[in-house]
């Protein structure tokens, strides 16, 4: 394969004049914000660093490349062209309305490894994938996330470098790529790199910097990754715009497609390219699957007798004993109340599969993402008031196909004493907006354990909510729970009313009907 | 005043005596949490630095404590017991369903600055105040916000910690209570006080380090305040139930309190305290309230044509400019795209009242509900859908009895090529969760003006969704809009059916109208 400097320097001449031709097809886009992140993104795929197969997007092996930085969209699409498994003519269906070329990179596009366009949250799930390669997979893909500096001002992305140290992640790499201007104007630190690597130091990551338009230096800087041994951002010294004189640096061109007229000038500066170009992605080491597959043999099973007081966030804890030994991919993961939520009863059966995640929701769903992409299933857990703080993550990771389980306890006013900032009162409303979610409530530990069994099963983006107290068990091991099912208790010919309850509230509901009943009332 | 250290000392004895005997008394409540900041409280507000008038908490120029670590409270209502403004009885009430002493601080107790529980949200909080008085009200009041070192995962913090030097606010000091332990075990950081200072240094923060347990050290260091001439962090070594042996630095005691002989064998520990002494709180600077006050009183109203084509969130822009000077409290915050929302506007009536917040909607919406709690009417603005990256902190705010307007842009599947990411969903389903929130959709130019100056005038939490594309004016200045109303466009006698659209889809709903009616179908 060529990874001749001056040879990857007409593949990201090439990749502009797709970006200028794709964008100003579409008529919107962001060409500038994917300039300056171009030659930085030529260099990695193509200049024998990173290893991925393209014929088989889902190898297990393959080097992870996340664009969180997602508007940079019309790059990424370009990148693929070079790696010749998108047509030039694909590309001019850019943000057309049957194209996979979405303006932001979604799961329609075979080769995005998660959607993104909502800002800071690439690097968490890049987190998740590296956690994966170390901990569960024991592979040595590498993963790498492009991040815009303006998106350093999102204190998940900090989350993300406090999570990597943490865990240790010599297998990540953030690449920044610093070109100074937002969409309304300059970033809070500009081309001041020096803060930038102050913050990423006393995060704990090594720091390289880099002129991100200097293609020898960025080989050189890739090269240097070879003897990686913590999580490295490469700081890159870029201009929005790169390449053509009447945009480099220029402020006002956020999001903007070049017109046909300007399209021409600018293609007329980047010169002659030959559009039959195309870069060699090094090929992945192959490894065989040889884990051994347990699926759903437990043999132990809790058994509740019905009466017995069991609060459902204890029951949970239980169901994951069961459940970690039946099925290998459940991955546990908290936010620093698993004695609370119980969670930390998965410590009991395998301390490899639970991950504290320290008080940083948004990082924990983000990094779930991550395990998720890479085949595994997170059953997430905190207080159920707390999922509001990563809304925004858990409403794009249904954008990248989840496959997360959310259980949250303490649900409800029930809780009580600890008062109104612990309570859940938003979290049903929040979790039935994600398209094809599912939300559980179940009112005892037989049906939470049952449950949850289902939701494990089930791919897609679920919620389990969980009660504080102690409830009675109600069911026996006979019933049979499903997804969008409820349970009919008590029913005669002379009822009144129909009154349904879930969780913490069918308790209520059965005394009710006893009380009602004791004055004739038959409900 | 006596602000001698001994003294002081004998205050943090007897406000460690009332943290056990309330918490015990309520059978639940953290007291160990307490424990470890409360030396490091009472050398604050007895010391002779904390400026405040107990008989007056809403006073302009009272300094501001915000207890982040909202867990602490026990602490917190043992502070204003020693100030002599809450009986040694009422504290016995903690965490009793009609007590003000709720388990986390919320309104109901007069002292709260704003409902803490979230962690993470209090030092955003803080800025909204600290900028409140350097930039609104030009008083010297500083604010202090009390941080568990736990809570510095939190994302939002780092995104308060940039803010802060961005807006070179030397009048806010961060306080944090370095006690190594979290709910579960140790934080990541544990007592590594270098990383921590790193860290803050790295955001542009000065950093006084010092024993939290030495009442002559905390009070050397807060007489180093006085010449403050940056956001400051004290960051001090404690002890997590610092001042009884069996609790001291010990796992396992969070969110516990003791029971009756536990707390006899700590109460002996402590030793013989004096339940008659109180502390003096220094009086703050009087200052007249001399602003102007310029209420509705706007000369200039922009004119719409019935049919002219106005996106609404464009209206919102120009709506910005005619409220903006009738209403001197109104302040707009953005979060890096007021380009797209149009609250860039505001900036041709009032620089001073607009707000940059980069790309950090957390930390926005916490500075937000500091200005709303000085007074400020804020509107805050970004693309709708990223206001679901600070649901906690929008949830929290309506424990904190918040007045805020937030202002969506981008709504709905219409915005088309930027695809999923950017478009809202969830926002109307997230902010119906908001106990008196309120949601308005408007159709049109004029009634987005209309309903912008009543959710001015609404003194809760609202949310206003905007349209990107242009729509027709359907309405004159002859309409009056109220909140919870709407408006009846088409109707007959032979109607078929109702239909109901609002913002971007009463326009399609119109032109169902037109061509049923061409159908012979009256709807």
């Amino acid at each position: 394969m060529n990874t001749d400097t001056h040879y990857l320097e007409s593949l990201a001449r090439l990749a502009r004049y797709w970006i200028i031709r794709s964008t100003t097809a579409a008529g919107s886009g962001h060409p500038t914000s994917s300039f300056s992140a171009t030659d930085l993104m030529v260099g990695l795929m193509f200049g024998g660093v990173f290893r991925y197969d393209v014929e088989n997007p889902e190898y297990r092996n393959n080097d992870r490349l996340i664009f969180s930085k997602g508007h940079a969209a019309p790059l990424y699409y370009a990148l693929w062209a070079l790696a010749d498994v998108v047509s030039e003519e694909d590309l001019l269906t850019l943000r057309q309305f049957d194209s996979v070329l979405e303006g932001h990179p979604t799961m329609r596009f075979p080769y995005t490894e998660a959607a993104t366009g909502s800002l800071g949250q690439g690097l968490s799930i890049g987190v998740g994938m590296a956690i994966n390669a170390q901990k569960f997979d024991s592979l040595p893909y590498k993963t790498y996330v492009l991040l815009g500096d303006s998106e350093l001002a999102e204190g998940s992305v900090w989350e993300a470098f406090d999570s990597a140290r943490e865990y240790e992640l010599s297998n990540l790499v953030a690449i920044v790529d610093m070109n100074r201007l937002g969409q309304r104007g300059e970033t809070m630190e500009g081309h001041n790199g020096e803060r930038y690597r102050a913050k990423c130091e006393a995060f704990g990551w090594d720091v390289i910097e880099v002129d991100g338009h200097s293609m020898e230096s960025i080989q050189a800087v890739y090269r240097q990754l070879e003897s990686q041994s913590k999580p490295t951002v490469i700081l890159a010294k870029t201009y929005k715009g790169y390449g053509v004189s009447f945009l480099s640096d220029k402020d006002g061109w956020h999001g903007k497609a070049l017109n046909d007229e300007e399209a021409e000038k600018a293609l007329e500066e980047l010169g002659m390219v030959d559009t039959s170009l195309r870069g060699e992605i090094a090929s992945p080491e192959m490894y065989e699957i040889d884990r051994a597959t347990l699926e759903g043999d437990s043999e132990w099973y809790p058994r509740y007798d019905v009466g017995e007081k069991v609060a459902t966030r204890k029951a949970y804890g239980q169901a994951l004993q069961v459940l970690a030994s039946g099925y290998e991919n459940l991955i546990v993961l908290d936010a620093e109340v698993s004695n609370s939520t119980y969670a930390e009863k998965m410590k009991e059966v395998d301390t490899q599969r639970f991950l504290e995640m320290y008080i940083a929701e948004q990082n924990m769903v983000g990094v779930a993402l991550g395990l998720s992409r890479r085949g595994k299933k997170p059953f997430v857990s905190t207080f159920a008031a707390f999922f509001t703080r990563a809304f925004d993550q858990i409403r794009m990771a249904q954008y990248s196909e989840a496959n997360i389980a959310f259980i949250g306890s303490h649900a409800g006013v029930s809780i009580g004493q600890d008062g109104s900032s612990q309570m859940a009162i938003e979290d049903i409303a929040q979790f039935r907006t994600i398209l094809d979610g599912v939300v559980v409530y179940p009112s005892d530990a037989v049906s939470t354990l049952k449950l949850l069994e289902k939701l494990y099963l089930h791919q897609c983006i679920s919620y389990m909510r969980t009660t504080r107290m102690d409830t009675p068990v109600l069911y026996t091991d006979e019933t049979d729970f499903v997804i969008g099912g409820s349970e009919t208790l008590r029913s005669s010919e002379r009822d009144q009313i129909t009154v349904i309850g879930a969780g913490v509230t069918l308790h209520e509901t059965l005394q009710a009907y006893e009380s009602l009943r004791d004055q004739g009332i038959e409900i």
